[in-house]
């Protein structure tokens, strides 16, 4: 089996990182400098045309996609260990939520991230991030309902769905939203990151 | 087994309405009349909180989220019919397209879809909507590459990740997007076009 994982700190590759780490998946790690154009060379592009990380090579196979990265993970190394459920509804509902994340909550912070810094002054809204925020607070209020009366988004086991979701929040709050009326989340927060492999990674300093 | 599907016309339950049609799964079909507020219902909030469609209950487990869904699908019933690869690399391509297309390609094509209609006015940037369109063609310039020289999206084999990308290819069409420069995209749309489940939901005119 070979494995290697293209990273780059303060991405989404940083789900993927904790993923690989919560898994104990041997692999090797290629760091990809995106402000020097390492994702746009000819070799990059043929694995990723997408320019973009994560990216996980696969016996020979490029696979991308954050949240796609962390359903497959969790399918080929979670099972045994019991940190991504057999195939069966209980799958789909981790799979519910990782998609949840990069579609509906990352739909939400891109439209506030955007309005307020990433895109080019000239294509902000301020209307539009206003909006963005209330919608992330709303789609919070979702994922805290979820967790009410759980200890993790499946119920009482960890998975990576965990991994992927509280990766993203911390995110969330590294972009100072407001956590504060979400109790639910703030406690299974703190659960999750007292993970051996998520300390192990926030530790090495290369999320 | 039993399976509800909860759709309303026009909205991405078409994606997953196309996906169980080729995978032949017996379902009930529930129409959900947002004008209506019929996903806004106690009942209905249970079940997805996020007051959307698609959603799906399958032997009492509620899943949602599209890409999820097709991913789920693939794997539960489209493996013994060769419409999902099995556990693999192979798998981790197509649940690569599926994501790729709800995040990636779904995030410009919202930025365009929001800036000129969708949001309300003064929550708009003409500047962000021909950014949005530009991304858009260099996405599908992703996928043309990808389709280059193969019939379909894994290669020779036709799979539900073909039904997903295929069902939103169409609605980007819908919105008037450019198609004219993607040659393998376009020869891939008519083959995944001739599909008697894809005529067959056409032509109920349910989607």
């Amino acid at each position: 089996m070979s494995l290697t994982f293209y990273y780059s700190p303060m991405s989404t590759a940083s789900v993927t990182q904790l993923v690989l780490a919560e898994l104990g998946v041997p692999h090797e790690a290629i760091r990809v400098d995106l402000k020097k154009g390492e994702a746009k060379t000819p070799e990059y592009l043929k694995l990723n045309p997408n320019a973009k990380v994560p990216l996980v090579v696969h016996d020979g196979t490029a696979i991308w996609e954050s949240s796609a990265l962390t359903m497959y993970l969790g399918e080929m190394f979670g099972v045994d260990k019991q940190l991504w459920p057999a195939p069966g509804p209980q799958r789909g509902e981790a799979m519910k939520w990782v998609a949840w994340t990069n579609v509906s909550l990352g739909d939400a912070v891109q439209r506030v991230a955007r309005n307020l810094m990433w895109a080019p002054e000239d294509q902000r809204n301020a209307a539009a991030a206003a909006q963005g925020v209330k919608d992330v607070q709303v789609l919070l209020g979702v994922l805290d309902g979820a967790l009410a009366g759980k200890s993790y988004l499946l119920g009482d086991t960890y998975t990576v769905a965990d991994t992927h979701v509280h990766s993203f929040t911390d995110w969330l709050r590294h972009m100072n939203t407001d956590f504060a009326p979400w109790t639910n989340i703030n406690a299974w927060s703190a659960r999750c990151g007292s993970r051996p492999a998520y300390k192990a990674v926030m530790a090495a300093g290369t999320t």
